[in-house]
């Protein structure tokens, strides 16, 4: 094959450095020494030239089960390398919902053509996973469940499961389904376990646990998981039809990434960036950011130069002035980041965000005129100048008041225009605070020296 | 009791707005038609007042169980207006690391009244747990593992379960023990249900899961939950005696908080915040944290002081000079962010820093140049003035590397020393862009124009 060959020629150009042993060794490991998370886990911690190289040593059979567990950013990377018949090979083999998530990475032409040449089986049950989005209940799910009659005895269950070799992995329960599919109630493997073989299924199955509907969002789904302790929870069609189930490690990987997002976000980064990309392509991302964030500071700018003439009568102002706008941009975002993270835990509603702007002012007012009185202090030391220090002081507590503001309101503004807090909250942040900050305290000055 | 007096009249004075049945309806929702972890959430989404009286309205058989599902700030609130007493009757029942892990927020004293006045075999319990730290395999087990012998048949070991009425929740496997009770193995329910019944525990146990031992760090405990998605598994002591069983439930609680904690550090708070704490106490919090970034802006400061003659000399440095040091305040904190997140996701070792170090310079310089350019042309066009251009230029340039440099240097630097990167790292880098981006930009224009 030649895809094999090209794989060998670039194989020998990168292991140059090693002699034959090690790769023989490196080999072995990958694919046999390491578990396929486990090898997942080192591709991403290696830099993009070593990691084609490990990538390269990997046996066929164990691509598929080691792309699976990579973050979104390596993933679509290595398959952009690869046609529809390597996809066909390296997917084999693979449960019905971890292929359905590769096929997502996958361009539109390149997907179509896969299931075309899928078998029939695996396109039915793939196509069915692909109908819903990623995001929701039905994207997380998998095609695993077992499922039993209400009307048989435990003996009976017993002696049906015995007929398998093995239950899927994260099985806790059983699902109780009518002939026609319905879901009726779960049966854990606990009280299986500690029922009367004699018993009806019926009769010891619970029904309390409501089914999730295939379109819950996966933050939803995994709030249900953490709240009720579950491991696994049926998933069903609008018609109550049971569809599948979602299983605590994809629950797992789900709060993982969401709080990640947070925290990459306000830095303009995506959760499931690679920490080893290429030089280039980290630059090209973080350049949208950076300018993004010159804009603000071009306007900061703007409303500094609006008193050239103030500045240039007292020099101290700039020498002052970043101290303004530095404490309301910490203010600010130590609300907003509470704000942003009170969204993602569900706290923040319409009947409480009131007593938090309140609060967020009162304690605005208080750590404003602790530090105003500090700075201003110092800085009618610094300059033996009266004046100065009563500005300064005015225009921090507006900036302090300024931020308490902003970090509670646009959160809640954002996202009820559809735009993510923590992606945009922090820009607008720094740049109202810079505004008001350099506005408030030039202004005040030219007034006051004026 | 006085305690149920005090009580009530506090309900009286705070409920007075409301209605006897609108009292009654509140009193059956938090008692009986939510679950506890529901109404922990809703405490946590309530405003202190309407807290107290919902806190109030509580039984106090049900107040135990909802404390375990508060956040550590909130539990830690109202665990210090009870005594041992009232703590005694409100643990009554819980399970024993819930136990432990609310007698951990305690003060000294108090602890050693409860643990007094408690019953012996509770007590003999908590202790255990309590001699392991919090954040420990052995401070997030519980004790109520189901073991069975290697040397008995399926069929027995069926036979013992029916004599359970249920099994401990998230019990997905049975812990094989010696008479002496060291850990041989783990026999997990799925294959006890599909095995024949003749065969015995010792011929289908699975030995390739390594227990944990009892010392072992919470992240990494989670860190291994993830990687084999696992269920439950067995914490052993040093002489690999089975101590008990960590639960995914309580690994997805140390992830949620992992992963919080490095977007609250990062703005100075703690993962454990109540959203809706008390003005006053926010405002002391806050207050530690607005001190140190003051600290940071003086020294900015004194930076731009020392260039007080060429401010004088030229007033559109004064209005340049913010654009500078945000922009690399910008770049290295996304540097910082990315870092940090690929320590806490342990991908960050000696051996790739070297190049993410190099990565980040070659991202530094480009992203440098074409801002810097962009810069320039503007300043230029501005000011109507060749070296303003030139000057911030250079100083854009210098400014991204010291943030690239630093972002990725001091969260390696500050762990190594035992310092919290997420908490310590941004303060630091702003401290260093403001300085760098101030005394380059100043430098440079004094030398330019002097």
């Amino acid at each position: 094959m030649s895809s094999q060959q090209d794989k060998q020629s670039r194989l020998d150009m990168l292991g140059s450095a090693l002699d034959k042993s090690e790769i023989r060794q490196l080999r072995y490991m990958l694919n046999k020494g390491l578990r396929p998370v486990e090898a997942a886990k080192l591709l991403e911690k290696t830099p993009p030239k070593e990691r084609e190289l490990l990538w390269n040593l990997l046996n066929q059979e164990n691509e598929g089960k080691i792309l699976q567990h990579l973050g979104d950013d390596l993933q679509a990377d290595i398959l952009s390398r690869m046609d529809a018949n390597e996809l066909l090979v390296v997917t084999e083999g693979l449960d019905s919902d971890d292929m359905a998530d590769i096929l997502q990475q996958l361009p539109e032409t390149v997907m179509k053509e896969l299931l075309r040449i899928m078998d029939k089986q695996n396109r039915k049950r793939v196509e069915k996973l692909l109908s819903y989005p990623e995001d929701t209940a039905g994207g997380l799910m998998n095609t695993d469940a077992v499922t039993v009659r209400p009307d048989i005895n435990i003996e009976t269950v017993l002696r049906y499961l015995r007929r398998h070799t093995e239950l899927p992995q994260s099985t806790d329960s059983l699902f109780v389904v009518s002939r026609k599919d319905s879901f009726i109630g779960i049966l854990p493997l606990s009280r299986l376990l500690t029922a009367d073989p004699q018993v009806m299924v019926r009769e010891i199955m619970q029904t309390d646990l409501a089914p999730i509907p295939a379109d819950k969002p996966a933050q939803e789904v995994a709030r249900l998981f953490e709240d009720q302790d579950l491991v696994s929870a049926p998933v069903v069609d609008e018609q109550g039809k049971l569809l599948g189930r979602v299983t605590i490690d994809d629950v797992v990987d789900v709060i993982r990434e969401d709080a990640d997002h947070s925290l990459m976000s306000m830095a303009g980064l995506d959760e499931d960036e690679d920490t080893f990309a290429p030089a280039l392509r980290t630059t090209r991302r973080r350049a949208v950011w950076l300018g993004i964030n010159l804009i603000t500071a071009f306007i900061a700018s703007a409303v500094i130069g609006l008193f050239e003439d103030t500045l240039e009568q007292v020099v101290a102002l700039a020498v002052l002035m970043p101290i303004v706008a530095s404490m309301g941009g910490i203010a600010g975002s130590q609300t907003l980041t509470l704000v942003i993270r009170g969204q993602a835990l569900g706290q923040i509603e319409r009947s409480n965000i009131g007593w938090l702007f309140n609060r967020e002012l009162i304690s605005g007012v208080l750590n404003g005129t602790l530090w105003a009185l500090i700075v201003a202090a110092v800085a009618v030391i610094w300059f033996s100048d009266l004046t100065v220090g009563i500005v300064i002081a005015l225009a921090i507590v507006i900036n302090l008041l300024a931020g308490a503001m902003a970090g509670t309101l646009l959160p809640m503004i954002l996202k009820s225009a559809g735009i993510d807090p923590a992606l945009a909250g922090s820009v607008l942040l720094t740049t109202i605070t810079d505004v008001v900050g350099f506005f408030a305290f030039l202004g005040l000055a030219t007034l006051f020296y004026g």
